[in-house]
């Protein structure tokens, strides 16, 4: 299967920029681009073991979760070797991660995840120096493997309503966990169910008769030789989920569970022999891990999303479908314009949000240096920002995933297309670590309260906005440019922050309480932080490219401005509702904008395949029959239906049993 | 499990309509609700054979077929026996399809969903009397199980392009089928992998050396007695999907298989012993076939969607998370607002949907009869009217649905809340029988013909708005009201159609194709069909709930102005960009819009459990742990998780095999 399709190659040679160029572009430059190529050689090295057998998508669940471990285990044996985990902190701990969630080949999660994602990173920010040594190092060498348990059956968003319960006592000097009811067993943590035997538990802490709010506990819930759950602990998985079914999502409950008191993780907060619990200093810094998690979460969304569309474009050169004109040869469907706005505003969206994620992660790596040192100036604003921008991209990631699924058609409903997981992956990060709705209101509270200020409290860098086009002298006039555009969208936000503001402020006014005059303007509020999320992700992937493009070759700039133009000119066209109502936007205007549009698809269509290309993700990751480089879509699909254990048989042991007795009337 | 959630008893009691009546206006009369109950009775008279074992999550994809072959050999057994099938014809087969789709407890799709849907109707009505004799009987009694083949793995939306041929053989008065490569195999035809043994094909017929175009033929592709295919057919099943992976989708291909002269379905085109072509006189009528399935499609995309909608509703208000007010208990999730917008809008929907189904359903029954007595005259109305419809209640559907589903947060992920499977379900229609994106080209299409010849052709029913808003006298006020909010939607869908017909004129003109102008124009067109059917639904859903309201008690009728209310004051906020732009909306009249969409779900929020009950859709059918009536969600997670084959053992077999060797460092 190593002939490429004619289609994929005369797009191949029309590509206008140097491919190679636009991957180190991407990766961040050619360094980056090695060293992950040389990761996933190590992962490939193992191909034979990773990709034997019957594809997953055939397999029970419970097969499904053996085969993960088995290939688990491969994976992250491979991974142990590449990084030298000895002296690993915060930052080489990032390595670690990229390498689960980048060269990993576990396409739909892995028992493994979060003992990488959650577990470690807690232990390293929350264990004293006592607790590091003793575990540090045994989960680092995956000597033990650990998760991550906050979240119970009744309890998500509100984590000061969790219920388990931790109550020291002194006699033993122990902590006693207790699940008192059935909505208070833990319900979702990766690989909790057969694969963990440490556990991070988040409890309800009780000295001295007090409850002194959550904190976070180390648990053993299975014996290290036999993995026979310990006594008091009733330990299992979930049940399937719409995807993430590696992942081994578990339960947890525990009848009077006793640990150490010296498994109460104290670097922050701490309890004393004699029961005094003294509290945490600067108990804001758990905000550093939350946010750390959004940044990687909207990195993710690339990823993901970069997926979705490489998938359909490469799809999209080679099924060609009906014919323009009679007796001509039936078209390529990327050659319809209605297929192009789907596709290439996604590889468009890439590109932002590729550009936002590395801005959040820089403002992130800036603030977290001034939270250790003390200053939490920055903090609201920076939460303010990972919410938003991890609420939009996983919604837009979600979004345009599903896009691209739909303009594959029938094939894209194929479990082998590999669209109908990247779905379900996206869409549950719209979910996890915060519902985006609540998100986005938490960024609302923070953008109400600075309008509240703006006049007298000095303006940081990316709320400054609101002050500039707010100011007595601003001149809205609308202009048909990129810079233009942008100027729309964050006098959309400040007007529709503003008017949040206005109708809260007349709410009150008139006897309503505070918490009503909330939920009844809730639905405005989400809808402010969205505008201002989309303001802020414009503003950045056009300042940053243009910061950018003189390092990039000719070539390679002409398309990038092209995508900037396509993302900006198209949310435009998505949001001209609002600029209608809140800017000078003419309806001339919005008739350019829709010229302009199918100009830049027009433009963009010759290097479609090839910017996917430069996205470089090798086909083992990929996993997609549409999507190979190869472009062999029919052959795949048919191969793959090959592998389905039914087809094994000419006739299934069912008609004999039920289907024949059936026919003949005799059931 | 039978006691209620006390969150759940409280809102019925709270109901200010009777919750049986809704559900006979729902269902359309109290005889066709009892009717319904005795049907869903006898299914559930097998509830313990229907529903024993491993729930399907966790099966295999080959345990799953195998078990949809048991319970739909059960399932098929008692509608045989609920129906008098010996006089069957069309309308008979519908009441065989209600069963299908209502009563049926296939959550997943089923085998023989198609020898119902598509190949008994195709039979009926393209069989010429000596084939009905020789088939239908059987067909109806299940002696046979067939299906329809038509689309190919290069072919579905451009159906002249199917590679598939059926040459005519003098000599023997055979045609052989063949399938000339690897993209004309069939693809995806439900039943075909492993159930049925008799499938109609559709094949470009060659006689005389010459291509007559796409016809169909009754195949035999497995032998009755033993199954196994017939010499020269490649017969198997495609593979896993999104959803539907119970209905044993297939390919199948033909290496020269001979079939009788007889085989070719005759009722309207025929092939002479002598090999004469003898075309059909009114090759329209098969249309009919087409936007039947189109109809039947708008009515499954509202049970899809109540079932989503019951689900999240029922768990919305067992759900308790967050305190508005510090000290507070828990707020059920129904209260916050914009978890009401995200539901109570699902539920205008599906009266939204379910009024226009009925329409289209008596538009279709009226022009039909006119079709079979030779009058044309509106199939190319009822065609594009079916067209937009099955577009616009598809995605609707799916997108409400996955609102639902994103509600419900975490636990909307688990499959056992059946959320993911629902949306799996309504996503798959937006593609199969017409891509959304093309039949609402096609809409458009018929569209910029009416408004080319307003002026000169006499306008029939569904598009006479377009003159009326269009006349010279014609008064562009706007008002807050439904009337008002209706017209306006008129307005938008009459402007754009005008203004696509003005950019493809102009291009013309300009000296570019007919086809580049259309293909560059598409994204307008598509906007401007999707435009003209939300004129359509909203206007449909507007008079008859008027026509019908008296026919209700006066408190029934109260909430059922409210869901139109909501329905269309959702709709004018979800595109009052349209309505700014082309029509005289003001920035006041939005702000009057969004209050009073806030206080239409504040009037909804009592009655929204009672809404949902009165789909009154059983336990069984909607399969749910979220959703079932007594609301004891938390309980039948853990039940269900529970039931998973991996919760069986403590230890899994795979930690000794391969994760305490990894753990050990030994692997």
């Amino acid at each position: 299967m190593n002939k490429v399709n004619e289609d994929l190659l005369r797009e191949r040679s029309k590509c206008t920029f140097n491919i190679e160029e636009l991957t180190h572009f991407l990766d961040g430059g050619i360094e980056v681009t090695l060293e992950r190529k040389r990761r996933e050689q190590a992962v490939l090295s193992k191909r034979e073991e990773l990709f034997c057998g019957v594809p997953d998508e055939y397999l029970s669940h419970k097969e499904k979760y053996e085969n993960s471990i088995r290939k688990g285990t491969i994976l992250f044996k491979i991974l142990r070797q590449i990084y030298n985990m000895e002296n690993s902190n915060l930052s080489d701990y990032r390595n670690v991660l990229n390498g689960v969630l980048g060269a990993s080949i576990s396409q739909d999660g892995s028992p493994f995840g979060l003992h990488y994602i959650m577990f470690m990173p807690v232990l390293i920010s929350q264990a004293d120096e006592e607790q590091k040594k003793k575990w540090v190092d045994r989960a680092l060498n995956c000597q033990i493997i650990g998760t991550y348990a906050q979240t119970e059956l009744g309890h998500g968003t509100f984590i000061r309503g969790l219920e388990t319960t931790a109550t020291y006592d002194l006699e033993t000097q122990e902590f006693i966990l207790h699940s008192p009811t059935l909505t208070s067993y833990k319900w979702w943590p990766g690989g909790l169910g057969q694969t963990a035997n440490y556990c991070i538990v988040v409890a309800q802490l009780y000295t001295k008769g007090k409850c002194r709010g959550i904190h976070p506990f180390i648990v053993q819930v299975r014996d290290e030789e036999t993995h026979e759950p310990l006594p008091g602990i009733k330990v299992g998985e979930i049940g399937t989920k719409m995807g993430l079914n590696s992942v081994n999502n578990g339960y947890l409950g525990f009848d009077h569970v006793r640990i150490p008191r010296t498994n109460m993780l104290m670097k922050h907060a701490k309890v004393l022999e004699d029961g005094t619990y003294i509290k945490s200093k600067n108990n804001k810094l758990i905000y550093g891990t939350m946010v750390f998690v959004r940044v990687i979460i909207v990195f993710d969304s690339v990823n993901y999303l970069s997926k979705a569309v490489t998938i359909a474009t490469r799809f999209s050169a080679v099924r060609r479908q009906s014919q323009l004109k009679e007796g001509e040869p039936e078209l390529q469907i990327l050659d319809y314009v209605t297929q192009q706005e789907m596709i290439f505003t996604a590889i468009a969206g890439c590109f932002a949000m590729k550009f936002n994620a590395r801005r959040l992660w820089d403002t992130f790596n800036g603030i977290n240096t001034q939270l250790h040192e003390g200053n939490f100036e920055r903090l609201g604003e920076l939460h303010a920002l990972a919410c938003c921008l991890k609420a939009v991209s996983t919604a837009d990631a979600a979004r345009f995933t599903e896009r691209c699924r739909l303009a594959c058609g029938g094939h894209g409903y194929m479990h082998s297309s590999n669209l109908p997981l990247t779905y379900a992956l996206t869409t549950a990060s719209c979910t996890y670590e915060g519902d985006n709705t609540v998100l986005l209101l938490q960024t609302a509270r923070f953008l109400l309260k600075v309008w509240r200020e703006i006049d007298t409290v000095p303006v940081t860098p990316t709320i400054a906005y609101l002050k500039t086009v707010s100011s007595p002298g601003f001149q809205d006039k609308w202009e048909n440019s990129i810079k233009g555009i942008v100027r729309g969208f964050q006098i959309v936000s400040m007007k529709k922050i503003s008017s949040c503001v206005e109708i809260m402020t007349n709410k009150i006014m008139s006897g309503m309480s505070q918490e009503d005059a909330w939920n009844t303007t809730s639905i405005q509020l989400v809808s402010a932080a969205e505008s201002h999320c989309r303001a802020i992700v414009l503003s950045t992937f056009h300042e940053d490219l243009s910061k950018m493009s003189s390092t990039v070759s000719a070539p390679l700039a002409e398309v990038l401005q092209q995508l900037l133009e396509l993302y900006t000119v198209y949310w435009a066209l998505e949001k001209y509702g609002d600029l209608l109502l809140y800017t000078s936007i003419s309806k001339t205007d919005i008739e350019y904008l829709r010229r302009w549009l199918v100009t830049l698809l027009g433009k963009i269509r010759p290097n479609a395949v090839g910017l996917v290309d430069g996205f470089d993700i090798i086909d083992e990751m990929l996993d997609s029959t549409l999507g190979a480089y190869d472009g062999r879509v029919y052959e795949r699909l048919m191969a793959q239906a090959q592998k389905s254990p039914l087809n094994a048989d000419t006739v299934n042991k069912s008609f004999h049993k039920y289907l024949k007795p059936f026919m003949k009337g005799k059931l």
